[in-house]
């Protein structure tokens, strides 16, 4: 049996801080109540376990979680999963720290080059090293060229693409990361000292993928990447298909939660293409404001171009009992999920599934529902 | 010149919002300050305007900004870097909204089936649909098999893996996968009504392209896939691959942010493989806590299991005046990046970047420097 301890910041008053921090343990490995669990074995070796709770201030609490590893898999998505899946929606929980036993750690290569790789790449054995962008975006090649060729002059170590240019019309890739690498080459064959362009590679996986192998081809040792942006699993792939080259990673889109969620729930999850958008449910474990889940259930079926209208499915923390009240609020075009609260039921499962599909099939719409 | 509206809540006192909002506008375009560009067609047509600017609250605003169409490119990743890449980083940001003309809506597919495509897959023309989950993770596939017949059974339309549940050792996806679609096969077949079994697709890109293939190929007509978790482009990508399957997407790590930035930037990104970690610097644009960027960095560089060092690379509104302090504050295990501030310089960029190459050789370490 092997753990691993991740640690999450809780605001709550000191009375409640305990029953929180179960909640958490249960959310990040069952996702459901301990009375729907019979199998031993689970309650003993995967329902994660509260460990230390320090309070930090009046209603501050540090609280470790020990979540079996088991549970991680062997992927990289997984693992992000289970360390903060569902408990990134809980507006009272931060995820501060991870302490990963080095059994799970040997999985990770982590860094190809790192620091060590860096300074024998730029022949910097021991002072801080020198990174510039290349902006604004909608420069044409030969201006941005001009100024890589400026940079690499001057001395600069890593001259970077501005993380905004990645293949528009007005700089495309193809064509500029071969002139930007040369420009960058022949001014570092000039000065006698090593710079670096590192591209911007961005995009679906498999456009980056291939733009990682152009700017390789062309002679590229560094590049950047936002891996929040592009997906840190696509991030990690990449990096594994190309360790020989040096990762420079952009913070763009980390903050992503402050996206409102009837735009991305709502708008931006059927932009690229979810036929059906699970999404919390006022009055659950989650508890959004039962407007928040009116404007992600009206986005998602709200007439727009040529998008197909997609399936509103409130979720989290439902009640068998509450069906009635939900259908009302959601209206017919919508899909409810209900998880933990039938399979509390146990031996009686089939009976009380039958119930909720009753329930749904049988509704008779209130005339004056929200949908 | 086509333009798309996005849209914003600031909170700002009223004799800031202004300010805040031409701010936003050009971290969301070009990324330098407007006296860095010299050319009249960026500033025309690629810098963002600020459009309507509306109070909502004592201090709390709801902005437009016009977004240049030609700068999101055509691809996904790069749409969602333009409408909230580097602002989702501000604290006093929320994307809330955006106007899409039907020029660039065009480029999206969206959802290939959505509501129409659900209801025709499940024969209910008018009713609210049944969704539930198999849980919890842990049960061996012949339990997680029963429970899926007993939901088939009772009627229940979807029947989704819990989105824990991906490849572990207890119940691997390769074999759980025909077992559970068999299940609710059988059972549909029993009782003469459609019901589905939609697994969790998760991973890295190729894992999930062969993890969806095998589910296609085992029967399946829906799965289910965390698009924040495995990366939006990723999650696009995949629809466009598969766009036959109906697709349930999950809210899994769709709160990201709430992950602290020592354990984000320091941690997270070093294990999954990036050399160098570009974070936001205190005193900038940004604006973290001095103590925040001496954690990234302390984590960025700390000894790790077989994990190498990473380069902390501080941004975002660095000023050539600050190199002395940020080396004593960084050391020199650090790359120091500074973007508009050199490019104001325009035809003494040169020197301009010669100063700051020289600056940072020429640095002597106070010997008390927090590295």
């Amino acid at each position: 049996m092997a753990w691993l301890t991740a640690t999450y910041h809780i605001s709550a008053p000191p009375d409640r801080v305990e029953a929180r921090a179960r909640a958490l343990a249960l959310e990040q490995s069952v996702e459901c109540p301990l009375e729907a669990i019979g199998d031993p074995r689970i309650l003993a070796e995967i329902v994660a376990q509260v460990g230390d709770i320090r309070q930090l201030g009046p209603e501050l609490f540090r609280v470790d979680i020990r979540l079996a590893v088991e549970t991680l898999g062997s992927d990289s998505a997984q693992a992000i999963n289970m360390l903060f899946g569902n408990a990134s929606l809980w507006d009272d929980v931060e995820f501060v720290d991870v302490d990963v036993p080095e059994s799970v750690l040997a999985a990770f290569a982590g860094p190809r080059h790192g620091i060590a790789g860096l300074r024998a790449l730029t022949d910097a054995p021991e002072r801080a090293l020198t990174n510039v962008a290349l902006k604004p975006q909608g420069l044409p090649i030969p201006a941005l060229a001009e100024m890589a060729r400026t940079f690499a002059l001057a001395g600069v170590d890593i001259i970077k693409d501005d993380h905004g240019i990645v293949d528009q019309r007005y700089s495309p890739y193809a064509q500029r990361i071969p002139a930007l690498q040369a420009a960058v080459a022949e001014a570092s064959a000039e000065t006698g000292r090593p710079s670096f362009y590192a591209p911007n590679v961005s995009g679906a996986p498999r456009d980056m993928h291939a733009r990682t192998k152009l700017a390789r081809e062309a002679g590229c040792r560094v590049v950047l990447v936002a891996p929040m942006l592009v997906g840190l699993p696509a991030f990690r792939e990449l990096v594994d298909d190309f360790p020989d080259l040096v990762y420079l990673a952009h913070p763009s889109f980390g903050g992503a939660t402050r996206i409102a969620a009837p735009l991305l729930y709502g708008k931006l999850l059927r932009l690229f293409g979810a036929d059906a958008v699970i999404f919390v449910n006022y009055g659950g474990r989650f508890a959004w404001a039962p407007e928040t889940c009116a404007a992600v259930a009206e986005n998602l079926r709200a007439p727009w171009a040529q998008l197909a209208p997609a399936m509103p499915v409130p979720a989290g923390g439902m009640l068998l009992s509450r069906v009635d009240e939900l259908l009302d609020f959601y209206g017919p075009d919508s899909m409810l999920l209900i998880g933990g609260n039938l399979l509390i039921a146990r031996e009686r499962l089939l009976e009380r599934s039958r119930e909720f599909v009753e329930a749904v099939a049988g509704h008779r719409f209130a005339p004056l529902g929200i949908a």
